[in-house]
């Protein structure tokens, strides 16, 4: 935690750790409230996997889509206004398109596809994406080494995406592994912005396939650990479920309190504070037990007022943690 | 030349070599005039290209999106009723789409390189993608290797793309080679075709850049010698001029008189006769006197019903030569 007197805000180096649609919001309201450049967002890339021979990223699709303004408002990830023709042409081939690319979607993943097969790396090809789509904050995958989510279910190991998409996470959750991640190393732009940030926020994100595989990158933890930024997170968990995807199904199935409690002592040890949702008011002296503050606040970001309104709420409520850390000394 | 007694008419094997859009037409008029898998259709694919990554073969897909009825109409090349998402979103990202890819023709692309990647020959993926597409009859790459036509001009040697979409094919042609031809070598199915065919035809395409290089393939001519087909070629050159693209331009620039009996210089040798457009009707005597025989017909093919009575014009004229070789027994 950071005790250094020269603290202050607004913070002028924040990172977010962000996996899809939930993060990608929280993302966007944290570049609406910062100025140009503040904001690094580190991104889970589990989730990545080839198809049709092309490699595609999720979770970096969603946030770089978010912050370039171009995403699809009703979905949340793909592009607005995208088309389906290729598909369609797929299907006339009698290929299955259970993973559907929309027309201007893929673009970006034959252009990311091509700068990965002429030698860069993941990292270096998205700042490329972005910077091109006029993003001036930066995205950075959680490493630059192939790692992939698997899901252990009763039907036996699946990939994620087929888990997820195909499979419309329907099945029961036993286990959660993310192969590959022992070759995983944080990128030099990682830990510098981990090391230099004021702030680190855990967007409400999926614990187990969002923030999980990021936190599980040999050295990532004791980075977080290192960094004098106030940590905290946002809880993906409003009211008993999770806004978006499977995260309370798998947060039961594992054995865990389906509430910001159980949020809570995910993130135990790692943050100063956790942001719970005003339905979940009730909970907060339960996580403060656990040593944690907690702030409350409307976390459901339907509109972009709302996100800004979260960020905003988000890095007051550092700065209060960063104030109580000073009068502590 | 054919000498067996047991020929008969219609044609039972055909093999027609085309390049692009002309030669789709009349391919696609020889399937309309021929039983479900008599035909066969050599492409070239010296034009064959990577792009984005994508491995693009553009008369290969010309002469399939043909066949399979699904061409755009308009031009002849691309799919019918395709969108231009993908390709704005190149835009957006920056990169320069000079050669515009549909979203439909994607789909091609992304699974063709997808095929290729895995192992699989042009040929097969070729077929892969003809057989789904519901083609009947077999459309053969000219070769597996990859061979590239390259164009001198006064500004140096250009990539033929680069020469034909980019520069519009403006640029004075002092020379055409074909790079990788020494490696190639006609696929087994290729020789077979050849072999068993009563018919070879010349499609009305580019001789220097859609015919020649199925030609310059070492021991393509060989096998079209050998083959005891009737062979005959159809003028692309119309009124004294190329119906499409740079065919009389090139004519001219290489020192050959852009007439028919310029194109029957070209394949003299290798056909026993040549179909020339009515309008050319007063040059038949000097083909003629070339040893070749001439038949006159509308070649300018504006209808499905254009298509069909070319081909079967072209096969009665056959079956018309194979008759006076046998009197010539």
């Amino acid at each position: 935690m950071r005790t250094s007197s020269s603290y202050q805000l607004p913070a002028t180096s924040v990172v977010a750790l962000a996996g899809g649609v939930g993060g990608a919001k929280l993302a966007h309201g944290l570049q609406m409230a910062l100025p140009a450049g503040a904001l690094t967002v580190l991104v889970n890339t589990a989730d990545d996997f080839r198809l049709w021979g092309l490699y595609i990223s999720p979770d970096l699709d969603t946030v770089m889509y978010t912050l370039a303004g171009v995403a699809n408002p009703e979905t949340g990830w793909g592009v607005a206004g995208d088309t389906w023709q290729a598909m369609e042409m797929l299907g006339r081939y009698g290929r299955d398109a259970w993973f559907r690319l929309g027309d201007r979607d893929l673009a970006t993943h034959i252009l990311r596809t091509q700068l990965l097969a002429e030698g860069r790396t993941l990292s270096e090809a998205t700042r490329d994406l972005a910077t091109s789509l006029g993003v001036e904050n930066s995205i950075l995958p959680m490493c630059d080494q192939a790692v992939q989510t698997l899901v252990q279910t009763p039907d036996g190991t699946l990939d994620f995406q087929d888990y997820f998409v195909r499979r419309r996470h329907s099945d029961r959750v036993t286990g959660i592994t993310f192969r590959g991640i022992e070759e995983a190393t944080p990128g030099a732009e990682t830990i510098s912005a981990l090391d230099s940030a004021s702030v680190i926020i855990f967007c409400p994100s999926n614990p187990y396939v969002s923030i999980a595989p990021i936190l599980a990158v040999p050295g990532m933890r004791d980075a977080i650990a290192r960094s004098g930024a106030i940590k905290v997170a946002v809880s993906p968990i409003v009211g008993g479920t999770a806004l978006k995807g499977p995260a309370s199904d798998m947060m039961s199935a594992l054995g865990h309190e389906v509430s910001p409690v159980g949020v809570a002592g995910m993130y135990k040890g790692l943050v100063d504070g956790i942001i719970i949702d005003e339905l979940d008011r009730e909970l907060a002296p339960r996580i403060e037990a656990m040593g944690m503050a907690v702030s409350t606040t409307n976390t459901i970001m339907k509109s972009d007022g709302d996100r800004v309104e979260l960020a905003r709420h988000a890095l007051g409520f550092c700065e209060s943690l960063a104030r109580r850390t000073e009068v502590a000394r």
